[in-house]
């Protein structure tokens, strides 16, 4: 693991995407993918910038489209293609289109096809939250997941993420259906560890606590037994409806290539409606009961999500984001 | 268990509610819990009855409101007060009114403070869904789970719900963040049942797998561990929030009595935007492929959350709601 400071892995970044894009939008996209693991969601940040550089260059990803077109709307409801252009760029338009309808109308729902992958769902949360709004977004995504009762990959590890304004920092939760990623479970892999209870199939059909067995039979289940295999056919189905867009059938498995996701941003604006003074001062009650409840087992205790949000930036801004050195030299090559 | 039929069901409830409500009022009441149990979710039908007329004798529901007022709004976002009063009548009131707003905006949301319980998440998504629309609400309760990271009851087992318009039937996913209900642990309890895995800390502050144990402590875990938990917080935020209502701390323990739910009502109208037809025929596509998958481990398969929910009608209508006696006789003696 090495560290890298937040403008430099822009910089670094900018280089390779400037075979792509324009510069601005070079820019930009570098800014996403180092503000994300700059964040500390390092599984959807830096990480994924060698395999995002060849979706580009293999044309999953349509590197000339950087912006979505409107299809329809009525009041705060509006449907927008992207074409299969650039995921995250798309992704934060979409976000602030919805920003821009909930000043309007109070709430509004942006609904967005044939998407590229966005990346961290809980970032465009947060920008609608860092504008005063609440925010709901979701997205389905290729069948990587096997639903609850069968054995077959069928279901997305769609996430969803729920976002609020708070004047201390915007509180975030950005979920996906599964316990663990895969990437998690493969870094489990990698230490030797095991479960405490199977998440998904071994490659002989038996439920596993091995990770790395999981790994390769890619039979991960959702969280949660039926409920996240739920979870994660509601969010496909209502995000292909509402967009009249893909659904993680059409979208495929995984080695189809991930390409046309279906995406939804809901953005509230509560200060139009409610006395937001009154408000945050009943969120702090919360918080600080439950930063004050005991921690169990030695741990650390209950925060709530995304609260710990700007004491984890802080730390990147003095000791630097931890970048796997593999990661960092393909993305030196990349810049070449 | 005895079985009775809807109509009885209704007559025989509708009695000991007119001690209470206007006739009109008491016989829909009367409906509902009918209705919850028709739809095979016991749990949140007439099994609570007993306990609503309690809470309306002792006026921890006022049973002389049974409809909300509005507060505030803009365009398709609406506060209102339900001022404690009869809360699935309340609920359903809220879930009409947003209906009603996402014909004239597309989307709409109506955040209501004060509600009492509303017995069935499900129920005011699927009232959205059969008018045809998109509907995701959601509500706080009080603290009676412990959130992951600590022993103590902090947080809710709230609700949420998704669901779909379908011409075959209204597709709805009614799940609460924990994996399973005290309810439910206390019939594992009864029949000897041990869990697979631990859902709570038995009354030594102990992860048991004991369904006796975790009802006797109150201190069942979310589901999914941090994520369940993570979920239950951000509910309960979102809905106070936006409505400037309780939140769980305000609501306080379960021994409190369950009073001033906050809660929220998302509704969207994709006919307004998009082809339904097209929809409705890539929706059948999935439904069509997950039930189409060869069951795990002898068991039935995959569907789409609501797509038995017919066959359950029908079965009912056949044989009849099934009832425990006790709570029959419950039902009986309140109507004399």
């Amino acid at each position: 693991m090495i560290y890298v400071s937040y403008e430099e892995a822009v910089a670094r970044m900018e280089k390779g995407l400037r075979k792509y894009l324009p510069e601005q939008e070079a820019h930009h996209f570098a800014e996403i993918f180092a503000g994300n693991s700059f964040d500390g969601v390092h599984s959807h940040g830096m990480n994924r910038y060698p395999r995002y550089l060849g979706d580009m260059a293999s044309g999953l990803c349509d590197a000339k489209v950087t912006r979505a077109e409107k299809v329809s709307g009525l009041g705060g409801l509006e449907v927008w293609d992207a074409h299969f252009g650039v995921g995250p760029l798309i992704a934060e338009q979409a976000a602030m289109r919805a920003v821009e309808l909930a000043k309007e109308h109070g709430i509004a729902c942006v609904a967005l096809r044939n998407n590229s992958h966005w990346l961290r769902a809980g970032r465009y949360g947060l920008m609608m939250a860092d504008a005063g709004m609440a925010g709901i977004c979701f997205t389905n995504t290729c069948m990587n997941l096997t639903a609850y009762g069968v054995k077959t990959p069928s279901v997305g590890n769609n996430p969803i993420t729920f976002a609020l304004p708070r004047e201390k920092g915007s509180l975030v939760m950005d979920m996906a259906v599964s316990q663990y990623a895969y990437g998690k479970l493969e870094i489990m892999a990698q230490k030797g560890e095991t479960l405490d209870s199977p998440v998904g199939y071994d490659t002989k059909g038996e439920l596993s606590c091995d990770p790395g067995e999981i790994c390769r039979s890619g039979l991960m289940l959702p969280m949660a037994k039926w409920k996240g295999s739920a979870l994660s056919i509601m969010i496909d189905l209502m995000s292909s409806m509402l967009s009249l867009g893909r659904t993680a059938l059409t979208i495929g498995k995984p080695s189809d290539g991930e390409a046309g996701m279906s995406q939804v941003y809901i953005c509230m604006n509560p200060a139009a409606v409610i006395d937001m003074d009154a408000a945050q001062a009943q969120m702090e009650e919360t918080i600080e009961f439950l930063n004050g409840l005991e921690p169990a087992d030695g741990g650390s205790g209950v925060h709530a999500p995304g609260q710990n949000l700007e004491r984890t930036r802080e730390k990147h801004r003095r000791e630097g984001i931890p970048v796997a050195e593999a990661t960092w030299e393909k993305i030196l090559a990349a810049g070449e």
